[in-house]
């Protein structure tokens, strides 16, 4: 069954390859997935990447409970405010009606804090740095495997520190981790910035966030990084002896990743024939395909040495044999192309007589034949070339995608016709960005970090602005 | 703070222990707990165990939805009934009243198998072999942190074959992956065998388990593997192409080992001084404590070496260096000592002077000097020993125990004594094992699988029986 075309119509595409290359199914409870083994190998590629970066940076892995009481979202006002429409409630349980309602988690900075103000007695205790890997729910109208769905898995780091520049620099941090997953291991370009005030996490100061532009034009905000200030520290009584004898309130960071970055892998890469996975974050690299002759001698032949093959590359591509002898070659193809294995080794009778393979990438469908004796470099290079290569392509679409306009006509234009991110001078009044939206669905996504200060013109209203901010119509 | 003695008050040790090495800590929600990172990391050991056992038993992680319809319980009428008293029901979400109350999972058949359905067409589809990380809840009454918690961590492998016999294999398989897990790495002496009727899984026809007696002589499940028939696959009406063309119900298995395992080991091997983790579950082998002396120039030469050394090892040690000079190597060797770590290396003046080290064994406190050119091989044997001097004593701690009886008088005494397991004789009959559990709160752990028929009186109402059955009050 062919797939949709990816450029006439991304979202048939998307679903058809999320289901076809059995990334997830959807489940029998509305607004929730299932990650089928392909899609949670992804996950715990990305998990196996943002580890180390963690543990390097002295943040330990942890698990709080899942249910946490209405009350704790109540302490803080703009916190609960942000999540109440989307809460999941536990209202029996053990065969009774709870006294207090629990909420399934839509976030823990209510359940870890409470515990925070009970471990953290001195600046000694600090900084305080943890991580859970975890699910939460959110309670969504709509459903789109991957980028919004009722329960997700992601990782959520929460941190206290003694001061405020501590904080930031971990909300920094948090964020730069972010930008190397992304751009390093996902190959995925995009725009790191700040977000404006009304798109700042519940009850945080500042959010710094990192947002992609899709091939369609729509945005994805694809991690996020909060500076919580001390707002949740007061909410919840936490308190530090401070090296001077007195009391303080830690500074607090929030900062999270979630399986929508799948989402993003596989619109951001993908082509008519299917995914298309980056090396440094496919489970499996290398496939190889024995091409069989119904020479029986000969395919015994052809089969060890696809296996001696096989079994000679480094560990760390994951290659693997596809052996069935009742699939045919080209079904084979297809399937590893629709799945995205980076590169294909095929081997049949004629590189069995050659001493070589047939290599054929994934990325581009060139075909070379490869000299044994030089495979492992060749491999090994074109491999490096296709994640240098993915990232290229993501930083030409986000070039060509990204419109730098004067009139809010050409906005409205923009935002009815090809989308992708505006960037445009902003008054950062409240009023303008509802007003904006209302007329193009197009919300501000972030100031750049590194955007200077002109004087320019607010877009919609005229009056004076300094910064040129990213605005786009988000997912 | 000293420790409550672990031979006077077990469970106010345990406690303690749990708390002190930060391993876990209560949360404000009634019967959960939080899993701080010395816990967390030992729950990731376990994970790095199991994974590989499982990926080349071709067994894939994948992930289901945390609500289920509260329907879909209903299907299995045994599994239902088993499970409804201790469920978590979310009746609201997104602000609304929901129409069908969603279950928090106590566990996924339910939900797995419902996609099975869709999934399973053919014989080519069989094995379906999928696992899951996962929390599940199951309200219960009385909390013991890991051991008795109403949210707790865990894996579940549910697994569907064209036959019995390969499902019969998948659950030894599981099991024996326990054994492996518990035997050789959380040193752990036990006995596998066999659940009575009514304590077989809720909806399964066997269930293999693994049975461990702890130090006060109570005993604690510590994973089990069922083999679940075709019930499931009528109730969810999972259907297959037979080889020979007719429609087939798939052959099921279900197998699962949760956080309690960290209870277990923690139990199994501490002392008065706190933890004792066996070396290859430990998190960090090997700790490395600098002795100042308050000489500048000298210390700086001690940090460095101690630094030099800590780096020259293997990583798998994960050796850490505890570098701090507010702390004294006294409150040093007690921290590291309750967290368990397996072996520590003093180095101070004399050993600089002597190119020694001092090597203490967290196990029996022997204390070694070990020169420089013998140390890392010193050091891997010691960490081997180690590993195997706690299994011993744990088979040590089975057999002394393990009570084997001939008059229920005798079963009553050790019941209300030293406890631990007995073995006896039983007619199989429900009758006798719910009259033995009132007398005695003991309840039938397993039958051996290596016990042999003999002919013998049952120990409760003097029929015959057939085997001798293992007993014990459980936790």
């Amino acid at each position: 069954m062919a797939l949709p075309s990816k450029s006439k119509s991304l979202s048939d595409w998307y679903q058809a390859v999320v289901i076809n290359a059995e990334l997830a199914d959807y489940a029998p409870v509305k607004g929730m997935m299932v990650i089928r083994p392909n899609g949670y190998a992804l996950w715990e590629e990305i998990q196996a990447t943002l580890n180390p970066f963690m543990r390097d940076a002295g943040v330990a892995n942890a698990y709080f409970p899942l249910l946490i009481p209405k009350s704790f979202l109540d302490r803080e006002a703009k916190h609960v405010a942000g999540f109440a429409p989307e809460l999941a409630v536990v209202t029996i349980a053990g065969g009774e009606k709870l006294a207090e309602p629990l909420v399934v988690r839509p976030t823990s900075e209510t359940i870890m804090y409470a515990m925070f103000a009970k471990w953290i007695e001195s600046w000694r205790d600090l900084p305080l740095k943890l991580n859970q890997w975890n699910n939460v729910v959110r309670w969504e109208k709509r459903t789109y495997l991957f980028l919004r769905t009722t329960e997700f898995l992601w990782q959520e780091g929460h941190t206290a520190h003694e001061t405020h520049d501590e904080a930031l620099a971990e909300q920094k941090r948090a964020l730069s981790m972010y930008l190397t997953l992304y751009r390093e291991y996902l190959a995925l370009a995009g725009i790191a910035g700040i977000k404006s005030k009304s798109e700042t996490f519940a009850g945080a100061t500042t959010t710094f966030t990192y947002e992609l532009v899709m091939p369609d034009g729509k945005i994805l905000q694809a991690a996020t990084s909060h500076d919580l200030g001390q707002r949740f520290g007061e909410a919840f009584g936490i308190r530090f002896q401070t090296r001077d004898g007195n009391e303080g309130v830690p500074w607090q960071t929030s900062w999270g990743l979630s399986t929508r970055a799948i989402g993003a892998l596989v619109l951001g890469h993908g082509d008519d024939r299917g995914l298309i996975l980056p090396s440094r974050i496919a489970p499996c690299e290398v496939i190889v395909i024995p091409i069989f002759t119904n020479d029986d001698s000969r395919d015994s032949m052809i089969l060890r040495e696809a296996l001696k093959l096989t079994r000679s590359f480094p560990a760390r591509w994951n290659a693997r044999l596809d052996d069935r002898r009742e699939v045919s070659p080209g079904a084979k193809f297809y399937e590893w192309e629709l799945k995205g294995v980076p590169l294909r080794i095929e081997y049949g009778a004629r590189e069995l007589a050659a001493a070589v393979v047939t290599m054929v990438r994934r990325d581009n469908q060139s075909k070379t034949q490869v000299a044994m004796s030089q495979l492992s470099e060749v491999m090994q290079a074109t491999l490096e070339n296709i994640q240098q290569e993915l990232f290229l392509q993501s930083e030409r679409l986000l070039a060509s995608h990204t419109h730098e306009i004067a009139t809010f006509k050409e906005f409205t234009e923009i935002m009815e016709g090809p989308r992708g991110f505006i960037r445009a001078f902003w008054c950062e009044e409240e009023a303008c960005e509802r007003a904006i939206k209302e007329a193009t669905h197009a919300t501000v996504r972030c100031l750049p970090f590194e955007a200077l200060p002109e004087s320019g013109k607010c877009v919609y209203c005229g009056t004076n602005a300094r910064y040129r901010w990213y605005f786009g119509q988000s997912y």
